[in-house]
């Protein structure tokens, strides 16, 4: 598998002009929120596995299966199921001997990231990670700009915690561009998170 | 969370009872086959998760949604899916900073574990892990004498790649007796699988 950078420039001009395009159908297309980052990550996870970098994956949607069908021997129809409440991020997988663990998020908001994109359980999901010394954190897209941050799980937390004592119901874009990491798309992969990831194995490891 | 352990002693013998019953009324439900072990893993990862000792879950079944129905705005309802092929094992996780990767199966047969069990595409993700420096194993139980061994991804994978140049379509039980790790049943958590593991991340840094 080969993949070629056009003169080592970098994507994310163009990549910042296909997002006017993509962010005015998804102004037309709300109910497809949030499609467009799970396609570029798992774009990107692909193209990690091809290379042998790392081995991440997106969870099944979980869901409640109460009647099948089986019209044919070999094939087998759902026909009433229900969507249940996950019970752990979206994605994880292994990189270099290290546990990875993120979700992805994305908002409309253009100065801050609501809060009320993620959920109890994630948050104790994440906590209970790094317990165990996972890396875990968050990848958060401004669809309106563009832009691509990583926030480590310990911050959202602290950010969780506050807005549970009557804080703020939102991360600041200020804040993100202070304690999070920004990212620029490319074209292999379209979200190149591992890069940051490394830098958060350095910097615990500091 | 308190669990007490009764003075100690083994659960074995008294799983060994039980498993009679078990295997007795499985016997006649063929249809479960398999669903004894997941929900025994599942109590152990839930025990496991209580104690802080790990967060491994089980990833829930890749469905193919074609038609959602919302009689109401709250409630969706699935009225058309299909199951899809895993392109993973079933459970995952982190512990103590070590990434966990295993598949659980079991068998009716009593001196040899069928590869038929397994598939491709799970053999092919184990191998990725192992790239990763992962820790990937698969669980096996011998239903009709309730036996449970941990036998390491490497050497299933040498098994599968036999069987692909004509050798044979099973592991003998004596086999597993020598490479694999055979584990008893508990009480809390009935499948105390992390002491295996406890070995395999031992005889690896030797």
């Amino acid at each position: 598998m080969i993949i070629r950078y056009p003169n080592g420039t970098s994507y994310s001009h163009d990549a910042e002009k296909n997002s006017k395009k993509q962010s005015k159908k998804k102004e037309i297309s709300f109910s497809k929120r949030g499609m467009t980052l799970e396609e570029e990550i798992n774009e990107s996870n692909a193209y990690y596995l091809a290379l042998s970098k790392a081995v991440i994956h997106k969870k099944p949607t979980p869901v409640q299966i109460v009647k099948v069908d089986y019209p044919r021997r070999s094939a087998a129809v759902i026909k009433e199921a229900y969507f249940r409440q996950a019970s752990t991020t979206d994605y994880n997988g292994v990189y270099n001997r290290f546990y990875l663990d993120f979700e992805a998020k994305e908002t409309k908001n253009k100065l801050s990231f609501p809060l009320k994109n993620f959920h109890q359980h994630q948050i104790s999901h994440m906590q209970d990670c790094l317990k165990q010394s996972g890396i875990c954190f968050v990848i958060l897209r401004f669809s309106s700009s563009n832009r691509l941050f990583i926030l480590e799980a310990s911050h959202l937390i602290t950010y969780w915690e506050k807005q549970k004592k009557n804080g703020r119901k939102s991360i600041p874009l200020k804040d993100l561009e202070k304690i999070g990491y920004e990212m620029y798309y490319g074209l292999s992969p379209r979200i190149p998170y591992l890069a940051i990831v490394d830098q958060l194995i350095a910097k615990d490891n500091e």
